[in-house]
């Protein structure tokens, strides 16, 4: 079976979501559309609006045949190891193709810009250091706009292909009508997840109706019925505030991530500090981004220590749902399969997989009970079926 | 001048607390009252119903004038750490008696008991150790009833006065017409603290007027102020599943009390537990008292260690408010006071004192804001001084 790979966020689903499966079956012709996806907590080191059942549910609606989630220690680093991660996941799953999205759409931009790059960036191949972005800037000549994060991440998924010698073949749509940090609707059907999301976490609990021109009609009532589970950083914040005060400074410095006496910074300002968005706008220096502070508090929530995860290596694609389609996928491709494909997370042994759990029980401490007892149950059911 | 020493919890303060003050007061005619009280958690390892300022206020409106707080690290220990804590800090005060109220009410059973226990089971002088209660009720000949719980703190109080030779006196008040344990109003006046903290807890924001039958007119108002800040293990409940959730066996095992395996018990049942008291329950067994699990529970969310206090000795008193009297006992009795008077935990370096302090922050996070964050601010403001 022909298939083809995308891989994504929900964050929530949306129409241009919807428009990038069509156009990746559109342009491939494919029997099969398998999408990696980010679990619980997301790139950028936040926790994901809805879980992701919940958008595990959306995309399998929606055109997606097999959803595996991307483990948490990809998920949440930065845009060169989030890509390892993710079209590694997809190689072992023996795609053929992965179709992108992105603000270019041109694929011989990525591909240069990609080898470019991967010639120089690359050599040591050391995943754990984050992309060094003032290097991209200035690096001359780069053949597409990396200031664009859907730029960013498609010259990275490229070139993990590349370097890795995938055989998966990237292909790059471009994204019409709507800009990843857009903050308001521009469009009357197309609009970024960033203004879906902030339209959903400012309505406080009132209508926000005027999202479901954006997203597909299908996909209408799961968003009303998990109105009350809409999670966003503020809702971890007691925790995150009780781990801080909570720890000594030897623990702290052993989090992932925490690097250069950040910890120092951060135990200086979480006093005093009554929101999330009061603590990360004291943290915010020219060094740290936003997002990087992000990940580095996402790892001290979620406890995990930087000699966790020592074998790297990707040895598991977690299923969190399929159709026919994905299910004959898996039973008719075995012996392209080169990756233990898991079901349920019980009784396997694997500190990467421990991670994903460990992730997933902290957000379920977000939600109210009895939906964060629900959603940590639900962990360990099968995988989402849909006819 | 002349002192009396009390050792107290105030779980809240009522009429039988101000009996014990009154009868102090009677029987010795001191010159200052000196109050030993635990901080935001207790003896039987639960956070206090309301902060440690709110119940040295009450102390200091009847009758108390000196208000010391006994460090976390004896404050939420078996009897006789507690005891020993405890004494420890008021022969340090110079005080000349101490009066605890008991069921038995003679201070000769007390002295007599104590003798017996401390030529047994102190020889060994091992604090640590819990005191072995099956060792206890088999004990024979012991004079008093060990079985009740302010006699079991009385015996701990004697012995630790003999065994290091304090120069404390012992004296022992009959407590009237409440036990301990009662769970509901038996008497007109007195009741028991752990009665009106069922009746405050269990009102969920109805009214308790019914309390005020049984605590000081003068304390009517604190308590009604406060009534959105009563605090029981519940508030902290999602805070230790957090903590359980998020940090491995490891970790378990490295905090102070957890022994004997307990951690894999607390792992195996956390996961289903949705209240503080289904998990409790579920871990209760013959072996580990109710208590005992508390004090456990109390620890790992705290994140005391087990080698984390490896000076158990008490060099400061630490100050949480004083009348005229209690000011003056401090300025003219200097030279009796062998221990450093810590009126601000600002800028001193003391591993019990941060202990005492991240206990404390870690009790304002289970209440709302702004009360949490304006307790937390009131641990670095200057006592409590009352007119």
């Amino acid at each position: 079976m022909k298939s083809v790979g995308i891989i994504v966020e929900y964050n929530p689903f949306h129409n241009g979501h919807k428009y990038h499966i069509q156009k990746a079956k559109e342009t491939c012709n494919p029997d099969c559309i398998i999408a990696v996806m980010s679990g619980n907590f997301l790139q950028r080191g936040e926790p994901a609006l809805l879980s992701k059942w919940s958008r595990a549910q959306m995309a399998l609606l929606n055109g997606v045949d097999l959803l595996i989630e991307l483990p948490y220690y990809y998920a949440t680093q930065s845009a060169n190891n989030f890509a390892y991660g993710s079209v590694t996941l997809l190689e072992k799953l023996g795609v053929e193709h992965l179709v992108f999205g992105s603000e270019d759409g041109n694929i011989e931009s990525f591909l240069n810009s990609a080898k470019e790059l991967d010639s120089i960036v690359f050599k040591n191949k050391d995943y754990s250091k984050s992309f060094p972005r003032s290097f991209l800037e200035n690096t001359d000549p780069v053949e597409i706009d990396i200031g664009l994060p859907n730029n960013i991440l498609g010259v990275q998924y490229v070139s993990n292909i590349l370097k890795n010698n995938y055989n998966i073949k990237p292909l790059t749509i471009k994204r019409e009508k709507a800009n990843y940090h857009d903050q308001t609707f521009n469009d009357e059907r197309i609009a970024s997840a960033t203004s879906i999301r902030n339209k959903i976490l400012n309505s406080k609990g009132q209508s926000f109706e005027r999202i479901f021109n954006y997203v597909p009609l299908n996909i209408k009532d799961l968003i009303i019925n998990e109105k009350n589970n809409f999670k966003s950083w503020e809702d971890y914040f007691n925790l995150l505030k009780y781990r801080l005060v909570s720890s000594d400074i030897n623990e702290l410095s052993s989090i992932f991530l925490v690097e250069e006496g950040i910890e120092h910074r951060i135990l200086k300002y979480i006093s005093n500090s009554s929101s999330f968005s009061e603590l990360i706008t004291a943290l915010k220096t020219k060094r740290y981004t936003w997002t990087r502070i992000q990940r580095t508090l996402l790892n001290i929530l979620v406890n995990h220590k930087k000699h966790e995860i020592e074998d790297k290596s990707l040895s598991y694609a977690r299923v969190l749902g399929f159709n026919n389609i994905g299910r004959e996928y898996l039973n008719k491709n075995k012996k392209n399969i080169d990756i233990q494909v898991v079901t349920s997370p019980k009784n396997i042994q694997n500190r990467m997989l421990d991670l994903d759990l460990r992730a997933s029980r902290v957000y379920c401490l977000g939600l109210n009970n009895p939906s964060g007892q629900e959603l940590f149950e639900r962990e360990f059911l099968p995988p989402i079926i849909i006819k």
